[in-house]
């Protein structure tokens, strides 16, 4: 087999290759082919993996393709979005049949748990590198977006926050700790499972969302700036799970709830009313005002905002 | 501006970031939303290029902008869709505002040209590398696809080939020539036109269609497969430019014309009756028999395939 022959090989043997519920054409012609029912439309993302950037050059290539896929994946949560189909564009330094065996088991686990299928790709020769765009569908009109914050909604998040940020110093290798505290981080690192049912529940529900990649604090601001609004985080109210408290203490295992980036947990905003019903996991970590820019409160009520250069993002300038 | 309100800048200022027909959300949320009229299909194509592998490291970034979706909107082409939109995944080294500038210019301008509207991205830090993937409409049912090839039907292609070629080693300044000889044979490399008014034409017309990517052998050899049939073609039916014949003689060129890619030009089979009416570019250069693979017939009709190595690509394996 050549090298092309040698990929498409993996691929179409992965089982998210399988053409699924609105793919009319999937990988080996010039397009793939999708249909949309009458009345919905169609959600679009695409993101980038670069390696020694996003993820060590040298991981699991199960994981990673887990990590390529839910990542992308989760963007359609946050609309509200049902997962169709995707597209991979893999550059590769160099075609290692165990590294591609892993890489599209890891995909197709991931694949299999999110009902997404893979439709189409391109694969170069490159420095280690990893595009993938999401396909989902979604009611007219119905899509979740950043700008819809009200003065008197709720601010809320999808479960615990910090997992992934905390993980990182042991994907790293630069520390290590037992299994019963390493696995759940490492879990949500590798394998963040996107809340596409959250996402659809919200739909009519949610005034805004996001998925946060940033960071919560960084990604409220952008919810602010969209809606025009003010947001109020209280630092109490922040869940962090037990295993990233113990791992890092309380205080180190908050500072990497508000800002570590990589959770791929919903943040929304919405009237209290619409709250009921909603997935256990939900949590009111805080309420939209009047004004703008986001602020960190204590339990006190007291605005302890970080002001530090490494918090910038959250402070959107214009 | 930090790095990614910079590149923001760039891009919301190129104008095909405006929402064209179809597109009900460009930038700036999770996801982008495309609308779909009643009865059509999308199609998506994705094409990475990588600095060093797909262009040169150094090079003119307008030129590159143009080439990276030229060659992206062609598969749309090739399935007789109407171009829609696009996403671009960009990982730079650094943020060069004149790179940025030049880049974002040259992917407005061949935007412009095809018709087709930035609606979302990523831009990643790592070696330089571009994903772009596209999203067109076509009736449903009417793709252009490579599997309807039959016996009796002519070969053909939608105009001159090998100028991208040809141009290779200009563009890496491996020779030189005089500028009427370089211009035209430059322009095609930097600037290959998407064929999607033809495409468009082809639909119920063309039994099978792609766009000449890997040289014109190969390719016909993805028709044959797909089809399940054979194509013949004549090799003094081939069309070439008076550029590139002046540039590198006459064997030269129909060498390039056969097998050296990069071309963007339709090549498609349809039965005699439906060529009528199609533009004056296109040029019937063989038939589809009964059979497989692709066989080369010189002007007395002898055969006289290729059978190097380097022709493997057309030969295909099982």
């Amino acid at each position: 087999m050549g090298e092309f022959e040698l990929i498409s090989h993996y691929f179409a043997a992965a089982p998210c290759a399988q053409g699924g519920e609105g793919v009319a054409l999937g990988i080996g012609d010039d397009c793939a082919l999708l249909d949309l029912p009458a009345g919905e439309q169609l959600a679009i993302s695409t993101d980038t993996l670069v390696a020694g950037v996003h993820f060590p050059a040298v991981c699991d290539p199960l994981l990673l393709g887990q990590r390529a896929l839910a990542v992308a994946v989760s963007d359609l949560a946050a609309m509200g979005a049902t997962a169709i189909g995707f597209t991979l564009a893999l550059t590769l330094p160099d075609v290692g049949r165990d590294w591609l065996a892993g890489f599209a088991d890891g995909l197709g686990r991931m694949a299999r748990r999110c009902a997404i299928s893979l439709i189409g790709g391109d694969t170069t020769r490159g420095p280690l590198s990893i595009t993938v765009t999401v396909f989902g569908r979604v009611p007219a009109g119905q899509a979740l977006r950043r700008s819809g914050a009200r003065s008197g909604d709720l601010l809320c998040v999808g479960g615990p926050l910090g997992n992934a940020a905390g993980a990182l110093p042991l994907v790293l290798g630069e520390r290590e700790a037992p299994g019963e505290l390493a696995a759940p981080l490492l879990e949500h690192y590798w394998a963040p499972l996107p809340q596409l049912r959250l996402g659809a529940q919200l739909r009519g529900r949610a005034t805004a969302a996001l998925d946060i990649s940033d960071g919560l604090l960084a990604d409220c601001g952008h919810i602010a700036k969209a809606s025009g609004v003010a947001l109020q985080v209280n630092l109490a109210q922040v869940p962090v799970s037990a295993a990233l408290q113990a791992f890092l203490g309380r205080e180190a295992a908050l500072h990497a709830a508000l800002t570590g980036g990589d959770d791929y947990v919903l943040a929304f905003t919405a009237p209290a009313a619409a709250l009921s019903g909603l997935a256990e996991t939900v949590h009111v970590i805080g309420r939209v005002c009047e004004g703008q820019g986001v602020t960190l409160l204590d339990a006190q009520g007291q605005d302890i905002t970080p002001q530090q250069r490494g918090y910038q993002h959250f402070r959107e300038t214009p």
